[in-house]
């Protein structure tokens, strides 16, 4: 389905953003480039800010009209620094990324990013079913073009992570947990140790286990920790 | 409170990530810049890049080491690509900003991001309470890294905008969390006392520090807790 997502650049001035945001896409693993009348490409400084993702700009698409590079979408979203004077369907990227889940399974799907100083014209807009604006400093709103591209692909990416439970999702960790028992066991050997030190004292013991168990118990130890802490203290007795 | 979030980055090198990371910091009204022995600042290329955002290098906090970056912060998250051998707590770049927004109120905070090919050593890692990992291809996982303050950023700015209703104060607990330095103290002071009880061959150390402070910064130690750790050390020094 990912498949489907085109990313459209719209004139873009700097080839280094090019290669940014092919970087970008490839890290949430979109790979469809599609580039309306670039200033300058194919480029030696796309080339290098692609780092390994030039594979995308080899296979990216160059169309002379957006009209081309929107051939057979069914679904066209545009981002927008600011809201028109003439109002249309405004989403952020986080729904931004749920239209587009719910539709690339049937065909491609347009995100169009206008140019680095301009964005897109407003016949470009009109191309638009929705627009998407990424929530900005009002004093400095202007996010680079392949920031933007960032953030709208990173919330596609998340957007694919919390429904794909399974596929690959960090493992979880293996690791053993203590038992009660056996922390209790450690409290014990704490105290024993706190006060043969006389850092505490039996007879006024104030809330100092209290607020040690509070610790531990909020760390959820685990067995290999309980043993060094354990390790710690045996060996503080044997050296006294 | 936004003014409480660092954004520090560790040994940079290229100039123009330094730029674009200001850009993106200030797009989302970030605007504390911590970096530590960067290879080339200041740099005009860092300032090209940085666009209307060059404020933010000129009041750019340089540092020779991370220790001195994260003073006072009494939250440390360090960027990760990868998961590591030893589990450590983990989140996403929306579960970061929740953390980051729940505990900036009392003081700063700090983001951590490593070089650009090599990320963070497993030492500087130890120092964080916990990773962000931003979702990738698992093909091609590596982000530049002014992309990922980007991700990172707008993620805190998604909070903020959904939060911004009256006045956008997350609950602030009534406990009093030690500062990053403080806490370091107590681990120097624990590595001492574990080598005089000889639990630990500064020869052979294996991975007992780095677990320990797996532990402790995984329970957030409190002030009051610190300093019943430091005083249960001092105890069993002079009994010695």
């Amino acid at each position: 389905m990912l498949k489907n997502i085109r990313i459209v650049m719209v004139n873009t001035s700097h080839p280094g953003n090019i290669g940014a945001a092919a970087r970008a896409m490839k890290n949430m693993e979109l790979q469809s480039l599609y580039l309306v009348e670039p200033k300058v490409f194919p480029s030696a400084e796309a080339t290098s800010r692609a780092s390994g993702a030039d594979d995308l700009l080899a296979h990216a698409v160059v169309c002379d009209t957006l009209d081309e590079a929107l051939a057979e979408c069914s679904l066209v979203i545009g981002a927008s620094a600011r809201l028109r004077s003439i109002a249309w369907p405004q989403l952020d990227p986080r729904q931004c990324a749920a239209q587009v889940m719910a539709e690339c399974g049937k065909g491609p799907v347009a995100l169009v990013f206008g140019r680095e100083h301009a964005g897109l014209t407003n016949t470009e807009l009109s191309r638009c079913h929705y627009l998407v604006n990424i929530p900005t400093n009002p004093e400095y709103p202007s996010l680079n073009i392949a920031a933007a591209i960032q953030v709208v692909a990173y919330e596609v990416r998340m957007w694919v992570e919390a429904h794909n439970d399974g596929a690959h999702k960090p493992a979880v960790e293996q690791v053993e947990l203590a038992t009660v028992d056996e922390v209790e066991q450690f409290y014990a050997h704490l105290e024993t140790v706190m006060i043969e030190s006389e850092f505490l004292d039996p007879a006024k013991p104030k809330h100092l286990m209290h607020r040690l168990r509070r610790l531990y118990n909020r760390a959820r130890l685990e067995k290999q920790e309980l043993n060094i802490l354990r390790g710690i203290l045996t060996a503080v007795q044997k050296r006294r």
